[in-house]
C-alpha cells in the first residue's frame, strides 16, 4: 500500500492510525499542501477530488478518508477498527462522524484560507472561528463520552473512534483550545499517545514535517 | 421510530430517503430550527449534540445521520442501502462521504449565520460561499459518476449515496446552483424525483413546511 499525504492533514493522520492499528505495511509518499501539490494534473488525474490522503490499495487509488477507513475493515477484517456488534458500531461511528463531518470541514485547510482571501479576516478572527466550531463539537462529544462511562478508549481498545479523534485534539492544541473541562477526550489522547500505534502516526515524526529530527519523538 | 428533525435539513432529507427506501415505517416529530428547538434542554438531554436529525429506533435515541444510515443496514439488512461487494460499497461510501464531509458543514445553517454575525457578512457574500463550497466538491464528483460510467443511478437501484446526494441538490437549487455541466448529478436527480421514496422525502412535501398544501406534489 501507498499512503499520498501531508504529515499534518488530519485526514492523513487519521489513515496512519488506522493502519499501524491494524498491522499494515504502508509507504508513505509525500503531498506538500503548501505547494498545492494536490492540484497538480498527474495527482488529479487520479484522485479527482484533488485531496490527501489517497490510499493506493486493492488495485486502486482511494480517496476519502473515511470509506477507507470503512474499506479497511472490510476488506482486512484482521484486527478490526470497529467493536463487533451493531450497537457498539453505531456508537463509535455516532462519535467519530460528528468529528468527520460537523468539526472537520470548517476548520480544514481551504476554509480557514477563503475566510482570509477573499473574506479579507486576519488570523486572530480566523483562530477564534477555529476555536469556536472546535468547542461547538467537542463540548457535546465530552458530555456523550461522560454519558457512555469511557474509560481509557471507547471500548476495549482504540480503533476507529481514536483514529478520528486523535488528529482532531492535535489540530486543536495547535491552536492553543483548552481542553481542562475536557477530561475524558484528555484522558483517551493520553493513553494513545502512549501506544507506539499512534506515536508513529505523530505528524511530529513524519519524514515530511521540517521539523522532524529523523528521530522519533515520543509526543505526551 | 419516530424521526425528529426539520423539514429543510438536509441530514433529515437524507434519512426520509433512506427510511422509505429500506420499506421502514416512521412517525416524523417536528423541531423548529428556525426556533432553536434543538437547543431546548429537553432536546439536548436526549442529544447532546443538539442536532437533527434525531432517529429514535432500537430502545435509543441516535444522533449524526451517517453512523445512522450505517446503523439501518447493519439492523434492517432487508432492502439495503449500501452494494454488496466489498469494492462497490467502498465506491459507495467515497462519493456519500465526499458530500458528508466536505461539503455538508460549512453550507449547513450555524456556520451560515456565523458568516453574518459575527463576522458581519451580507447574504450576497453568504451566497457566494455557498456556491463555491458546492462547485468545490460536486465539480469533482460529476467527474468521479463519468469515471465510472455511471447511469440513472450509482448502482442498479438508488441507495447509500443518492440518499446523501438528493438533498444537497435540493439545497443548491435553492441557492440557484448552475448545474448545466453536470449531466450525471442533473440525472440521477432526474431518476430519483420519479420514484415515491422520495417524493414522498421532499422537503415540500413536509407537514412542518409552511407552504406544505397538505396535498404531496411531484417536486420534478
Amino acid at each position: 500500500m501507498k499512503l499520498h499525504g501531508y504529515f499534518r492533514s488530519s485526514t492523513t493522520y487519521r489513515m496512519r492510525i488506522a493502519l499501524n492499528l491494524k498491522g499494515l505495511d504502508y509507504e508513505v509518499v509525500p503531498v506538500n499542501l503548501l505547494h498545492s501539490e494536490q492540484k497538480d494534473a498527474a495527482f488529479t488525474s487520479r484522485n479527482a477530488f484533488g485531496s490527501v490522503p489517497m490510499l493506493e490499495a486493492g488495485g486502486r487509488d482511494r480517496a476519502q478518508s473515511m470509506a477507507m477507513l470503512e474499506w479497511l475493515d472490510e476488506a482486512y477484517p484482521e484486527r478490526p477498527l470497529m467493536p463487533a456488534g451493531i450497537e457498539d458500531r453505531y456508537t463509535a461511528r455516532e462519535l467519530a462522524y460528528a468529528i468527520a463531518t460537523e468539526l472537520h470541514a470548517p476548520l480544514n485547510l481551504p476554509v480557514l484560507k477563503y475566510l482570509k482571501d477573499p473574506l479579507g479576516h486576519d488570523q486572530d478572527t480566523v483562530s477564534t472561528w477555529y476555536r469556536h466550531w472546535l468547542a461547538r463539537t467537542l463540548d457535546p462529544l465530552e458530555a456523550r463520552l461522560a454519558q457512555l462511562g469511557t474509560g481509557d478508549f471507547l471500548f476495549a481498545a482504540p480503533g476507529f473512534f481514536e483514529a478520528v479523534l486523535l488528529p482532531q485534539v492535535y489540530n486543536a492544541r495547535r491552536f492553543t483550545f483548552d481542553f481542562s473541562n475536557k477530561p475524558h477526550i484528555s484522558r483517551i489522547e493520553s493513553a494513545c499517545l502512549t501506544m507506539s500505534e499512534f506515536q508513529r502516526a505523530n505528524p511530529d515524526n513524519q519524514p515530511d514535517n521540517p521539523e522532524f529530527s529523523g528521530h522519533e519523538r515520543n509526543p505526551t
